[in-house]
């Protein structure tokens, strides 16, 4: 009989589920491949355990010679590594675009960067939160040794929302050797400086509202170098954001330095808002985009 | 000072949200428009409470004298009314499909068919479980006459998924009087007699098993009168189901009883299984479609 | 046999398609359902005959008592009302949305506003080129009384492409009392004075460059009045632009003076740039949204 | 001033496009990349010159030492090699494609296959018709040596459209160690042998006949080895087809014997017909899927 029909007649007939448990009342250990699962790793940058989300394709563990490009992911400002998958089902998207060849298997890695005091991906408050030093000194090398991941600039991507959309952008602003595509979604690109918000509230508040008014992308854009540009034309440059979504005028702004620059740049303005379900489409854009770019190396 | 920018700078500086509370410690009553609850009422036919989710349109309550079109929308075997809301944030897309036009504002009920050791719309086991009845003469009276429903078969449509897939179209089969569209995704349309697990276990299940056998949709078709499938015509049909999906048989079985019945009947195939990821991108389909076409009588 | 198969066979066995001729040589008279024919009439406001492009719906002649929203659809510069059938298949795009529900059946017609050294759909050169007069006086009454269209401002739209994005986006803003929806794609909503062309190489030109310059739809939306804003609020306003598109700039000042005024807006930023592979999967968005649009009063 | 805003103004100034034209009345050579040209070139297995089209990426010129996957797309009965180019537009879809970051550079070949008495894919008539001889031993070589096209199977893929769609899955069925995935539309999969069409009119048309009925896609992989079974689990299928297409049928037995075969293949049913429409729609999810595919060794 086919497993096809068994399957739907379990569904069907709505029999309990029940989970295959080993002699001795041991679950036997659950593959990692097409899973998203939380881990941690001593940062010697800050001193402490940091947590990390992480997507193993699904042939991960059947191909144990096989590496994967890899897609560095970075959340929002009050959230942290675990969203994703949690609010947007990441490992189910990738899975089902990877069956269907829309998209090839990749690792994919989101670095908590929330749940203390600070946040954020830019340093902040002289040498208290040194993130910038944790992510390209130690969390990268460290994702790199640790995993079957593929060299190269053209095997590395980086994106993001919100505030992390900002920090993806700025990431391969900074380093734009590092990565070769950057799919960034309602892009916390810049600031709005007059904002009574901003009024610092305590010594912090000042520190973070100096550290993002330093972290414009368009100004960022706007005074690089020949050389730099350069450099920012060997990345795809992608660009999402809905037409509802607070932040669409710094994507905007981005999106006409970038041309000012003589930059390609995919700018798509789709329907909605600050909302999950636009990032969790914005998700099946983007696996299918970077598995085209993914090992091009010209 | 712009509001958006409000907003924004709300979020990112992560300042803890705080549900605005009445002096006495009592929250105002929340506005249900925009949103889906779930209540219940008595229904004589049971002889006991039945539970319903129901999605109200964004301007419910501040237009008092609009009324709408109304979608029953039936949930799947194993689950519950409250499925579309939790699992696919039915009210989420239907705000935002108003919103930009997409759709236009209608009810979308869900009544419970889940929860006992029957479950399902058909009825079974002589009167102990008559849930079409229940379905036509009380639910369905029930909410629309307690809510500002349109009246006429061109304001009603119904769909559904799996169970309620199979559901949907076999109502609109039996009584194409009611409704003006179908859309049908992963739909239980039929059933394979020669499964093992229908082998009788206890005498509901063999119950259970002569019912599937008495409906299964493409024989309905093609034992349907030459009136009916003038009246099959007046319904905008709408079958849409993954390619990984266990069910794909008996919705090409459907189809082609359709096209041999000479019923004009939609086909989409997508990528995908009977997962939610699915049937949220179906809702987001099924909303404009049966937007364009509630309220058009000819 | 299958009539389907009968086809198939015909196309696979290559014979060559011979369209049925009548006795004595005359070809029947095709219908013009379901098709976009050109026709002309007179024009007293011109003083000669003027063009334009109908579409009819498919039932249009089998339902003889059945009356239509209609869909005012402006052609681009250097162009004629010819395009849309000619470069986007109006009529297959229509056919195939009506056919599967997607749409509603609706009359689309597209006046020509070129072909003589004048073109554009405001007044210029004094009574020389009375377009506005034309349209509003001539056309839309002659067009409305000499079809089925139904009648009523909720079943009437306007669109355009680039001069006649321009053109639809003036005309709603002129008068909102009109159309219930306005679709454009890649507009001519403003114009740089400062170019180098617009030197007026004669006095023409020079007649020309003065009438664009008074009719910059950002401008015209924040000299609105509060009435006229309230009246705005009554228009479903989508704006559809390719981020390659020379246009993305006038497109982006138009949705953000609307953000500004308080007037939703839609705003979509898809892949490519000014042309008729954009605009013909413009149309495929644009018929389904009118469709939920059209007839809804409130 | 801007370049955008010169090519904006020129449009809308409506000025006479000229071509330049070189000193002594010839026009230079037009570059062939991100074009389709025809070519032709004498083969010996026919004895004679055959045509096909030829669209190089947008690169091939400016990066004289790089090389380019290579996808080999058939055409439909009663048509020929430029129906791609002149009925869908293909090179403006792979060059806005190309230029999103959506797909990435590839050449695109069609061979003629029509215009004679003859016309497909399968040998036919003794040693009349050797088209399988041409195609792989005389048109593949000549093309992979006579273009820059990367070595090996992960760099070469096929599809098609009705009696291409046919002849790509067989061409792929029959050489599974030359393609990495199969792009097939419409396919004319198989044959209706009672159609009366078949009843031999001549000669030709009962080999015509007996060449379809051994060419059927579902009895092929029926009768697959398990060997080949193997093979053919190496390359990523995809079968694309309209709702309302005559062909809906034989790709269903397609997708259904690769399914019972365990061969993963992909089926997408999407709204339309036997249409160029549909068609055109179909090349732009066929370049981004077999973008990601290209190069990918396991």
């Amino acid at each position: 009989m086919k497993k096809s029909i068994l399957i739907a007649l379990a569904i069907l007939m709505a029999a309990p589920m029940v989970t295959a448990q080993q002699p001795g009342g041991q679950f036997p250990q659950r593959s990692e491949a097409g899973r998203t699962t939380e881990k941690t790793f001593y940062s010697k940058v800050f001193g402490t355990d940091r947590a990390y989300s992480i997507y193993l394709p699904r042939d991960y563990e059947t191909n144990p010679n096989k590496s994967y490009p890899i897609f560095y992911l970075l959340h929002g400002a009050s959230d942290d590594n675990r969203c994703y998958e949690n609010k947007a089902g990441l490992s189910s998207i990738a899975n089902q675009l990877t069956a269907s060849g829309e998209a090839i298997g990749m690792i994919i890695v989101t670095p908590n960067a929330g749940g203390t005091e600070y946040e954020g991906y830019y340093n902040m408050d002289g040498d208290k939160y040194p993130y910038e030093q944790f992510f390209f000194d130690e969390f990268m090398p460290y994702i790199e040794s640790n995993y079957r991941v593929k060299p190269g600039k053209e095997n590395r991507a980086i994106g993001g929302l919100s505030m992390g959309g900002g920090g993806c952008v700025w990431y391969a602003l900074t380093r734009p050797d590092l990565f070769c595509a950057v799919y960034e979604m309602s892009g916390a690109l810049g600031i709005d400086e007059s904002s009574s918000l901003w009024n610092p509230r305590n010594e912090l508040a000042a520190k973070k509202k100096a550290s993002y008014l330093e972290h414009i992308c368009s100004e960022r854009i706007a005074a690089a170098t020949a050389e730099e540009i350069e450099a920012y034309k060997t990345i795809l440059w992608y660009a999402d954001c809905g037409d509802d979504d607070f932040t669409i005028d710094y994507n905007w702004d981005f999106f006409k330095a970038m041309k000012k620059a003589g930059v390609p740049c995919q700018l798509r303005i789709r329907d909605g808002g600050h909302t999950w379900t636009y990032w969790a489409s914005g998700l099946n854009i983007a696996l299918p985009l970077l598995s085209a770019r993914f090992g091009r190396t010209n």
